[in-house]
């Protein structure tokens, strides 16, 4: 009851959307995620969240580096594709390449946030992570924002600033 | 010049906008934050980060609970005033009640998650904190998302999904 009036008001509440990528054992990895934060700015630190530790979000949880894509409203077909369970996402079909540690780079993303991981904590059932950014990499165009909400891809309109 | 990208990269990042509010030893303070997200939903737990240990900020990360209330749309007066340094805040123009033990509940909110700081952990000049909600108060009517993006605080157009 409780957990259900918790999901509800955070299924209203928005949030950007971030892909973060990483290299595994097996390949590239990668997953969509609305819980990136920005921490502090200087040392720049971030925060996510993963509600799992099996497949693409146990690989992430256990690199030394990612790459935390954050998404324009152009990158919606992005956020389906990562958050899909199972999709083969890395296919000649995504515009992506390897830096030159092996992180998977999304080009088409207007933010790519080279980061390394700082600190896993488990929290309830989730992971909670902190990474410090080494390097941004302004790979793809400027873009207006892309909004999760309700369950919901948006975009922002750019008439409607209070 | 890394962290003016930091800050250029996630001033693109749209965010939920929330008011966080705690009984201090002066009473009541309050203040906006762009950085709360679901960590858990089974136990309900949250995250946010708090970028000063001064002022208000300083009496929420030791306060042994919280309440952070998610607002909506027609909520975008009290993001600018908790976001305004030195503010009185807790005036009789402002629509509060104290909860049982104290907390401050801001009654025009449309979710109110009262909870209980769990952890408080130091990031870069930063600091973290994981909270358990102990109650969800939808002390508010149902509302539009409001969305904090480049510093200035939007509605979601309706019509907008992707």
């Amino acid at each position: 009851m409780l957990t259900d009036h918790f999901k509800d008001a955070f299924r209203a509440h928005p949030a950007g959307v971030a892909v973060i990528t990483a290299h595994g054992p097996a390949g590239p990895v990668g997953l969509t995620a609305s819980s990136v934060s920005s921490v502090s700015a200087d040392p720049p630190i971030l925060v996510f969240s993963l509600a799992s530790a099996l497949g693409s979000a146990g690989v992430i949880a256990a690199a030394e580096n990612v790459v935390v894509h954050l998404l324009g409203a152009r990158n919606a077909h992005l956020a389906s594709l990562f958050a899909r369970a199972g999709a083969d996402r890395f296919t000649e079909d995504l515009a992506w390449e390897s830096l030159p540690a092996g992180e998977p780079l999304l080009t088409e993303a207007p933010h790519a946030l080279r980061a390394r991981v700082l600190s896993r904590t488990a929290v309830g059932a989730s992971i909670l992570l902190t990474a410090e950014v080494l390097e941004v990499l302004a790979s793809g165009e400027p873009d207006e924002p892309l909004v999760y909400h309700n369950r919901t891809y948006h975009r922002l309109g750019t008439h409607s600033a209070l």
